[in-house]
């Protein structure tokens, strides 16, 4: 037996099945403390750990059994073939959009290991292809696996690639881009794609799901299939993520990817547009668009990429007990940019005026977002706010923290002078701001 | 004289100062019950009633005048000398509750800098009373004036006096505490409070507003006027939050402390109750109850004072391109706890990992929330979660970022244990915990 007979294994647990003589897809029983395994051996992805084997077992669902030195794995034959193999790839049909299907990891990509009942980021969009075999009806499809991340470990550098990619597909002609990611940062991710790719001719949809793809439960279907429909037809040009609109597998809703956040940890509607309409509503195959500020269609529109992020800029949230000194340290470790969190309209305690005194006149950009989440920053109506403006904080419109941050991010990313910097923040580049503000689902 | 010359004002007072011939921002004398009142008309509240007349007099302060049908009202003229005796202290009224109001500042306690149009913390919560007359008629007012300050300038130390403050009058036998406070820190002090005055015999209602108290569109007499009536006559005994329902003046919406968070940086209706339904609703003289979940009423109970916090507690929110090397900031700097504001389900980068192995061997108590806010925190689902909870890692179930940081530094200041720290966390104490969420106002 060779390593390659055995992908994903490593350490301990490589040396044990292959001083077994068993290879992936074979059946083998397992002894462990008493209890007996059988099943099909099964290949893991390159995040598994050195202590387990995972086999298939009759029922179809995958176990790991953690191996220790008492451990006897036994070859029993050959198992049945085993049934996630990408099938051949479906004819191309003319009449068919073309999307191309980026892959970056997260649940949507990801499939639960039955033992421990976590989740492991192991599909590629290949295997999300075959397993969903509908979205072959809604375009013809091309896949790049470019991460198989869980999106909290998605950094800028990320970033950049992924909007490099996208940018690559648009100019090979695709009628749309959908990108899996993972929903944890997925609204860090739109926003930064939003300010990076400029002047789209086609829609770029990020997509996720709330449940891994082999739970009966699973959102990703219905929202790989309808982000797939809407990035091949859909009018609007932007990039923007699609989810589910209620808990039921009946709409999805596209969001603007500046606009957007997850605001529940497990519910499959968790995703919102926070003090905009979202975009547009997708039922089968029916686009409803849901607002009329948006960018169109127009294929003959070339993309402009803007991929460079500075990752010197932090999001800090204030709270009562906020400890001001925390502001130097990032002054020391020469950061370029400080997006507040602060409270209500923008404030903070005024235990932190001469800190953020001394970042500015470091050449920080300070900008002011409220942990409110829906509204708007208004430094006009106490005299602490137009204390903070003094100082130099820059008060951020309706603009997310999160949406601010990556901006600033960008922002930095294209001048090196913080004046510039400090226009472009408040300057609407992506829809991120807007004169009038919707609270929750308060939009016409 | 026209109805749109003296906004705000209704029914037998709007006949009596037309008949006057008066309009609003007019310098007029007022003869009542053998006193003389001279001041300056100002508008009134969308909610105020129809039996006062408000008067800016010249200290600058706002009075109250109920009209009875021997009030006399003069038209003076320009330049003319005010003079101003305060109003009599309304009559005990045997058949009413007694209620504290113990002032900390904030928007309900502020008026507009008319030369720099911004707003400053001035007004007293005896301002208040004779302001907003209607009050004395819903309890018998004791009125205390703790701290004039911004909410955002409030720290733990005064979280300490103010639960203090609250115990003394709940000893010295009122039926009910209403507290003034900002509203961009009051979900913090809330939680706090909740926290420290335990085993409560009557209700203590934080109250705010969104809109100085003397514009017109002010929130502050209606919040004022139900959270009065509410603590005087309420059937719970809780630390709760009291303001508007939606954006008209018709209702006020109770939140239990532990729950409760500003959603929006400017609206009325900013105040949403999370993961939980409110606790009540109170519209005039009626309160109805919008869970069976709450402590009773029941005079007899005696408070226990639990005042201590431990301030070198933080609370991090974590982002795409964060440093983890902040968290070593926080060791050095003797901290004994932190708050993770993690993604998702209760996630951070794997950057953190050994950045917070090295704070909990040190001792610190490290704790994880989601910036969702709504939803509970799973770590059992991903591995990645599983990993943190191995590294030592707290998972703290449906609480709301802010309120576990509050209940984090409250923990560390009862007890020297990280160990019982970290078991107190995850502990139901004041309805901060519990087994069903609801998302939104998807509440039964």
């Amino acid at each position: 037996m060779s390593e390659k007979e055995l992908p994903g294994y490593r350490g301990k647990v490589l040396e044990a099945l292959m001083k077994a003589g068993v290879k992936v897809e074979d059946r083998i029983r397992i002894l462990e403390n008493g209890q007996i395994f059988e099943g099909i051996l099964i290949p893991r992805s390159e995040y598994s750990d050195d202590k387990h084997i995972v086999i298939k077992i009759k029922s179809g669902y995958n176990v790991g059994i953690k191996v220790t030195p008492t451990t006897k794995i036994e070859r029993m034959g050959v198992g049945a073939k085993l049934t996630f193999r990408p099938p051949p790839p479906p004819e191309q049909n003319p009449k068919l959009p073309r999307v191309a299907i980026v892959s970056t990891g997260g649940t949507i990509a990801s499939r639960i290991d039955y033992r421990t009942g976590a989740v492991h980021p192991a599909i590629t969009a290949r295997d999300l292809y075959s397993t969903i075999p509908e979205i072959s009806e809604k375009a013809n499809i091309e896949v790049e696996v470019l991460f198989s991340l869980y999106s909290e470990n998605i950094s800028p550098s990320h970033w950049t690639e992924l909007a490099e990619s996208a940018a690559r597909h648009i100019e090979a002609g695709v009628d749309g881009v959908v990108i899996c990611h993972g929903t944890d940062t997925m609204a860090y991710t739109s926003a930064a794609l939003s300010f990076a790719i400029q002047n789209l001719p086609v829609p770029v949809i990020l997509v996720g799901s709330q449940r891994s793809s082999d739970r009966p439960s699973s959102d990703a279907a219905m929202n790989l299939v309808n982000a797939v429909y809407a990035a091949g037809r859909a009018p609007f040009a932007e990039v923007a993520v699609g989810m589910h609109e209620t808990i039921s597998d009946k709409t999805t809703v596209i969001h603007r990817g500046t606009r957007v956040r997850k605001c529940h940890t497990s519910r499959r509607d968790a995703f919102k547009s926070i003090n905009v309409p979202p975009i547009a509503r997708v039922e089968e195959e029916k686009i409803t668009m849901l607002t009329e500020d948006y960018r169109k269609r127009d294929r003959k529109r070339e993309v402009v990429l803007k991929p460079k992020f500075e990752e010197k800029v932090a999001l800090i949230k204030f709270h009562t007990g906020f400890n001001p000194k925390i502001i130097e340290w990032y002054v020391n470790e020469g950061y370029r940019g400080i997006i507040l969190e602060g409270t209500g309209l923008g404030h903070v305690g005024s235990s932190l005026y001469e800190h953020l005194r001394n970042a500015i006149k470091n050449d920080l950009v300070v900008g002011m977002t409220s942990q409110c989440i829906w509204g708007r920053v208004n430094m006009n109506v106490y005299d602490t706010g137009m204390d903070l403006q003094e100082i130099g904080v820059t008060p951020l419109e309706d603009l997310l923290p999160e949406t601010a941050l990556v901006k600033a991010m960008w922002v930095l990313g294209q001048t090196k002078s913080s004046e510039r910097a400090r226009e472009l923040l408040v300057e609407n580049i992506a829809g991120e701001i807007s004169q009038k503000s919707y609270y929750g689902s308060d939009w016409p």
